[in-house]
């Protein structure tokens, strides 16, 4: 089949990665007629059915991302885990990688710090760690418990450690590999903000969300943020500067820590991002139409609120018994229809434990009637009967 | 790649049609995980991308529609171009046809009026004529000008004729066809209906909204419609005595006439219908993804506005130059994201005269806002600077 096109007429976007955020990027460029290519691994199964879009291989191979960025306009991303010393060599070659290696390299958490550091953004009190020693001289200064994070690597919890006491560090394995060392802060609560920024440096800037982890693994994310107009200001400000210093280009998203009133940086991903799932119902561009407008170098579209609430829930896959996979919301869609009112996003991944399967979002009059219908049809999708599945856990995380 | 499931969890559902109406179904299936196969036409370019969802088959051709039942659960259709014939062969043999050939037979208009006649429904004054001296009987009694429709075929205006006078019949062919004649009305305005309906009866209503046409094509759609709570409750209660009075399954789009005060039919659609677009970015649930619930049998979604107000704008291929193919959406992306807030869906097609290419929605607090901005980034995208393209017709249909 073709196209019935008579030229090119937008940039060609490639996607590095075929995870779920490939998949909803891919239908909000179909939405545009944009020519989008997606560079996924033998393993992603959230892009079937989209074969003629997508490359199977591994970009960190010899030749595999070189050959994906020859037959698009511009390369971005889904995930950050893509080799920097390739893109920094596409980039020489004159490719439009978006965001740049210099924006993928704040995934390094160290890197990320001292970088925010250095340009006096509000963070926790923190250390670069290498050595069980500078975590325990770092906690001479702030006490026990710590948070030790991996530098690199850590995801959804992964990679993250909390640490009691000096006994604890025996868990982690120092291998000259570096770790960020924070206290464990008294949380008010979270936040997140997605800032888009083209490349010529027009931004646009989402509502400020707040963000329920369980497990270090968002669960649900809230918008507008239960916070105060200064609070959510201080937090826009804090993000939009951010995406400025750092010269992002593409949907940046930062959480954001609120401890005693005060807004501090937790961490970047310069993507589109969960806490931005939401904005597919309930702003009127999604972060994935914005996203893909970035990098494209389209104009951005409006952010606002298109609903007074709404609230998105993870599907998250259970735990497992013997052979079972677990609960699969595939083979509960009639229960969660019945459930409320909420729009579902299944990622086309099998439910394996702790890992995100699929969303829900609810929009409403206000936030209570969003998150009964987002919980309740969450709820039952995975066939969840705990408390922690239909009440309100306005922080369940303590990192 | 395959999909990682352990089985087959909700029915597959097959789409007769290959155009856009298919392409945003196939969407909502995606969202949800429903195992979505599509049989287009060579000609079709809206699918392009999902190849391996994609039969390319003529469903007229022997064997082309049984061997693709044959792979799916459900059979349903994107438009109502289908052998009648050919679906109930594959009804006696137990497939699961949504809906089924007796409602999609009411697809010709005269099958459709003498249908609704008998079930009492509020229709304009009409006759079936199959030669001129019908044509002239009734207008003997009602008056000229007339409307004289070919009961097959027709769509976005075409096979309707406007005659003023007898001698105007002589543009009209009476080959033993049949068309059906109705009195030029004085119609204040127009308004469709969509409701969806379960195999089981459990039936779901859209708002009621307002379309206008131009030239015999719906234009612009408006929700809610600009009318009284008696109105739109007549109009809600008549196309939902329809879906039950004709055993509809799937959404049935039911188009009204508003004539001194009253709702008369105008004519139905057995699927998905450009007046309910706009339920993509302004309803809890769309009508592509109510479609699916419904003839896969899941339980229907909410379709409560989620904004004050929406409307939809299609983009409409316009007048070719020599060689030229007209004005293109695509190489427009960036003049139409710079004039308002509004969701572009293009729609994969090439810019041919009269040929729908695409739609915008806006959503916004009111109409008027609502209305500008969907007629604003419209009029840029399709560069079209005329006074049709920014002020609001109420009516610019008289058929």
């Amino acid at each position: 089949m073709t196209d019935g096109r008579h030229g090119v007429h937008q940039p060609r976007v490639g996607i590095v990665g075929g995870g779920q955020l490939a998949r909803m990027l891919t239908h909000a460029g179909e939405r545009l007629d944009l020519e989008i290519r997606v560079l996924a691994k033998p393993t992603d199964t959230s892009m079937v059915g989209h074969d003629p879009l997508v490359t199977v291989g591994d970009p960190d191979a010899p030749g595999v991302l070189e050959a994906f960025a020859a037959d698009v306009d511009v390369v971005t991303f889904e995930n950050e885990l893509v080799d920097l010393e390739i893109l920094r060599a596409l980039e020489a070659q004159g490719v439009a990688v978006r965001p740049g290696a210099h924006v993928l390299a704040m995934s390094n958490k160290a890197t990320q710090r001292r970088h925010l550091d250095s340009l006096s953004f509000p963070l926790p009190p923190f250390v670069v760690a290498t050595e069980a020693s500078h975590v325990e001289k770092f906690a001479a200064e702030h006490g026990w418990p710590l948070v030790v994070k991996s530098a690199t690597g850590g995801y959804d919890g992964r990679g993250v450690h909390m640490v009691d006491d000096p006994a604890g560090l025996a868990a982690i394995t120092f291998d000259g590999a570096e770790y960020v060392v924070e206290p464990k802060l008294d949380i008010e609560l979270e936040l997140a903000v997605l800032v888009a920024r083209r490349p010529g440096g027009e931004t646009a800037t989402f509502p400020v969300v707040e963000t329920v982890q369980r497990r270090g693994m968002c669960r649900e994310v809230h918008a507008p943020a239960g916070v105060s107009p200064e609070i959510a200001g201080a937090a826009r400000q804090v993000a939009e500067a951010i995406a400025v210093g750092i010269d992002a280009v593409g949907v940046l998203a930062i959480e954001l820590f609120v401890v005693d009133g005060e807004v501090l940086i937790n961490e970047l991903a310069p993507r589109v991002h969960n806490s931005g799932h939401l904005t597919i119902e309930a702003t009127d561009t999604s972060q994935f139409e914005q996203h893909l407008r970035a990098v494209a170098d389209l104009p951005l579209g409006s952010t606002e609120l298109r609903v007074p609430a709404a609230t998105m829930v993870n599907l998250v896959g259970g735990e497992t018994v013997g052979d079972e996979t677990g609960i699969d919301p595939r083979d509960r869609l009639a229960e969660g229809m019945s459930a409320g009112a909420a729009a579902i996003h299944l990622y086309g991944k099998a439910p394996r434990p702790e890992r995100k399967i699929g969303h829900v979002t609810a929009c409403g009059p206000d936030r209570a009637t969003a998150h009964r219908d987002a919980t309740a049809v969450a709820a039952a999708l995975m066939n969840d009967t705990s408390d922690t599945a239909t009440s309100e856990t306005r922080n369940g995380r303590t990192t």
